[in-house]
């Protein structure tokens, strides 16, 4: 069996410790004789398994008493419209929703939210390619807005927050996606943290939620029941039949992230990842990272090289050194190398090492 | 390691063949080095599992070609909202649909359906405790209805459908949740057709849709577009990241399906199956079973003993016998056997077994 080292954005790389124990438990869970994907979702062994992955991501990100945990379906994606849906019923029709545009992931999101309320764009970094965060000073926010929106980490331009803005008593929403788990966050800061599990924890077709207790219970009348927030918090996740077995895995991600030494320990050895890779790509010309570097993303680097005629040869032999997925996205071209908890920083080097090697031979 | 009968509505039993497969593929899939849980769902590895799984579908339903097969996620609780928001728009607002209500399933539906159409409840089998399916002659459709709603599977109180109810040119929606793919059935008959998988096929997560295509196009404006149909159709299944784990077990489970012959084969053996039980239960006044002998459910059987003071010894004995999940639902009480695809004759033997054990001892 050849194992190699995966660069996807999502759905990516698991920590092989999980995928050893799914195997070993798939036709028999802990003596049950069944499979976790045969149980009962209301039966006493799933209960056990979703209660336990509910009070370890608590525990791993400190959640506070007085917000709830939903495990959901749909993704991200899916919440674009969820979001507002739940949240805009809490002011006069037709409400205002503030949005910070960092990149892709905040222009879905907008487009989504003028469905349900006025959109206003708070801020861009647009002008700039979205090579930054705009400066909290600079944005244009609306006092009585239903809430404000921002993607603490821009899975294609390799944007991440490294501050949590203060918007005064206007909720603050944010999309996790693909960094939650990597940093010591404080959840208190935020009223909404929300993220498909495909970037940083595992399986796709799993949506977190975490939401403070207060802002449940204004959904609007037109969103369906099994996306009503406060139904979902009701009935335990349980209103529709959770994704089992995603729920699962999950689950053994967190019992890894704990032995780990939690999320702090976590972000250490991620802060050393991405500062290897960073500073190399800094040393040379031969590659470039477009991003300031007060904002760089410690989950996704994006890199292009100055030759860009080059590139079809560095992605075939990337991929004969075992150095897989690495292609940018389309819409900004060049490279990206995700390297999410479950990365090793075995597989930083080993890009590192080729990034010079392919260097020395075409430089 | 022991494996059980395990006779739960859902999640339920899965072959084993499948579940073997699965773990031995958990960390290298076909020698990609990856997991399928790690894989990109816009690679090459997954796309190839995606289409085969709906290929495989297409050919075991005998899908018509201007059907378009969606994998979605929400299951049939989502789709009781996201049915209405694709297709009442096609009528002046607000719209009638019209709905057969034969037990709990119809009752969700309904009720979830009121957001989006004023609901005509055309035919009930309420007033026979949902022991019956009303003949269509009794059906009281309004002419100019969105569509027409039926649950061919009642999961909770075993009734079924053994006609296709012809209701002229209106769409009719099915909801097949709990017995796709376990008879042959003439798709064309049908405009739309959708279940969660997570009875007859497998994983919890996975919602299929089969929808005529020129049904498409017609979602509200307050549609998520995550569940606008043709969203989803004309991203192929691809506009939010998909269940990726759960379509690759779907699949599987399409593949065994193929090894057994195919859905006509399944069906002679789902007719044994149910036969087995029901003429046991008929030929005793120690057992029960309320439904009409001409809408019984191959897939799930409800049951109840003439003496409810034993159940509990009843089902403590059921699970040393190594039978499970046998309780019914708490809305109906007594005892329920869910016996899909998947469960082998000898499942279905060992049950019966038990029930003449049982009895003797308690006759």
């Amino acid at each position: 069996m050849t194992r190699i080292y995966n660069f996807a954005p999502g759905p990516a790389a698991l920590p092989q410790e999980v995928l050893t124990q799914a195997a070993a438990e798939m036709l028999d869970w802990h003596g049950s004789g069944l499979s976790v994907m045969e149980m009962s979702h209301r039966g006493r062994e799933f209960m056990s398994i979703l209660e336990t992955a509910q009070r370890d991501l608590r525990e791993l990100l400190a959640v506070p008493g007085d917000y709830r945990i939903l495990f959901m379906q749909g993704g991200a994606i899916a919440q674009n419209a969820i979001v507002p849906m739940n949240l805009v019923g809490r002011k006069p029709q037709p409400a205002t929703v503030d949005f910070i545009n960092t990149g892709q992931w905040s222009i879905k999101s907008i487009a989504e939210a003028r469905k349900y309320a006025t959109v206003n764009v708070a801020a861009s970094s647009e002008a700039s390619k979205f090579s930054s965060i705009p400066p909290r000073e600079t944005w244009r926010l609306t006092p009585d807005a239903a809430y404000v929106h921002v993607c603490t980490n821009e899975t294609i331009g390799g944007v991440e927050y490294h501050f949590v803005p203060d918007v005064g008593d206007v909720p603050l929403v944010a999309d996790m996606s693909s960094h939650i788990l990597s940093r010591v966050i404080d959840v208190s800061k935020y009223d909404v943290i929300y993220g498909g599990a495909q970037k940083n924890i595992g399986p796709a077709g799993l949506t977190m939620v975490i939401v403070r207790e207060d802002l449940l219970g204004h959904a609007l009348s037109i969103c369906p029941s099994a996306f009503d927030w406060k139904v979902v918090a009701e009935n335990e996740s349980m209103y529709n039949t959770p994704p089992t077995y995603s729920i699962y895995i999950a689950g053994l991600v967190f019992q890894w992230l704990k032995r780990q030494g939690g999320v702090a320990a976590i972000e250490q050895r991620n802060i050393a990842k991405a500062s290897l890779l960073y500073d190399y790509l800094d040393s040379t010309d031969f590659y470039g990272n477009p991003v300031a570097k007060d904002c760089r993303s410690r989950m996704n680097v994006p890199f292009s090289l100055h030759d860009a005629s080059l590139n079809d040869t560095f992605l075939a032999g990337a991929k004969e050194h075992g150095l897989l997925q690495l292609k940018g996205h389309k819409s900004v071209g060049g490279m990206r190398a995700s390297i999410y908890n479950a990365m090793p920083i075995e597989g930083v080097r080993a890009l590192v090492d080729y990034l010079k090697e392919f260097e020395k031979q075409n430089g």
